[in-house]
């Protein structure tokens, strides 16, 4: 059973308001990451995994893509993308990643913006993420760093007796799989994987490694969001750019 | 300064005994993780980067290299290598692996074990190497793992009042540079890097990425030094095979 926590009446409302609000870490940290590793979209066919509202595949077309798919599970993330940023060059599909299937089509650039980590079978995907793409296609995601998912129990600071964050708890590093968390709902689940996972099956399906980002914010979110700042201490997401290669 | 921890007396004592006991870290979590990804020796000239008392210059020998050079910046460990495991196809060099030149010599193979994390300009060494790879040549290294090497004050286990293990501390992620310990002795100093350092650095060298590992102990660690299993909570080192491409 594929997760769909986006169309869950309450995270929906309090997660497309946070959106909304610009002040995210998706805006200061994860976004910009991203962006800093697309290859020039001009004339390029492109493939949004986990599209959400829109805004990427909008991105695109406004960037020269000629053609742009934005698949994500949710209806209501869909119903919204369709609204909002709509285009004659974007396809929105409502479906989950994992049920993909887009027969003979192949694409210049797959892009995936924190998705991976709600997907159980990350080695599938890939698979066929590296059929979709044309020789020299670019896969690009972001996903939540492995020291943050980690931690089974503990995932929060660690503080001293005044209140004080000190640091955060590492541990069940090796022990992938399944985390549970409250996130707006109880129950929110995400997959754990180490870094050699996320990696090494890269390369084990035929994409080479270009860049890998450990994004920090930007200055102007440090400004408007001072907590930021502690993603020096702690990254809160991985960004890998990759390469098909025959 | 280069560094040279090794010629000190108390540290050397220490260490060589450590390492004589055949129950180490080295021994059933690092040493298996890097032979795991030789590729065939035949053949094969290897330079060996902080190679110690030479037991793994002499494990390429006896694995068919036609041609070992191991350089370490310890003269007392380079005197025990060239008594314990001296070979005609092996050359001793003692100097600091940043001072390394080797003109006119090109290596099918270059390995360093844990010794990557002592050195401050990476990005200079991974450029030699580099250049000192023929076509399709391996560079194949450990080192600390980021995620062991970020924290600058606590590095050790967070225990509850009981004196129990809870996790580690995780902090100071992005602030690359010198950390310094105690282990023998006071000032042993390490240099923290990002794992997109890491990777980056040797992407940007011509290096293409091969593997990553981040090892757990084998089953016969398991057996004979217990606290090996809390490799599976944190993993100690990282292991990167790289290989070069023009």
């Amino acid at each position: 059973m594929k997760q769909n926590i986006y169309d869950h009446p309450i995270f929906f409302k309090e997660y497309t308001s946070l959106r909304e609000s610009g002040v995210t870490y998706n805006d200061f940290v994860e976004q910009p990451a991203i962006k800093s590793l697309l290859p020039t979209l001009d004339g390029k066919t492109v493939l949004d995994l986990g599209c959400g509202t829109g805004h990427f595949a909008k991105y695109c077309v406004n960037h020269g893509a000629s053609k742009v798919w934005g698949i994500d599970i949710s209806s209501k993330m869909i119903k919204r993308a369709k609204m909002e940023n709509n285009h004659d060059h974007i396809d929105y599909i409502c479906k989950p990643i994992e049920d993909l299937e887009l027969a003979n089509q192949k694409f210049d650039l797959v892009v995936s913006s924190l998705a991976v980590h709600y997907i159980e079978d990350y080695s599938a995907v890939v698979k066929k993420v590296s059929g979709l793409l044309v020789e020299n296609g670019e896969f690009i995601f972001s996903t939540e760093h492995p020291i943050v998912t980690a931690n089974k129990e503990a995932k929060k600071w660690v503080k001293d007796s005044q209140g004080n964050n000190l640091h955060w708890p590492l541990d069940n590093y090796q022990e992938e799989g399944k985390r549970e968390q409250h996130w707006y709902i109880d129950g929110v689940v995400t997959y754990h994987r180490t870094i050699s996972t996320l990696i090494n099956t890269l390369l084990d399906n035929g994409l080479a490694l270009e860049k890998l980002l450990e994004p920090q914010s930007t200055p102007e979110g440090l400004k408007v969001m001072p907590k930021i700042v502690n993603e020096t201490r702690r990254p809160s997401f991985i960004v890998i750019k990759s390469i098909k290669k025959n």
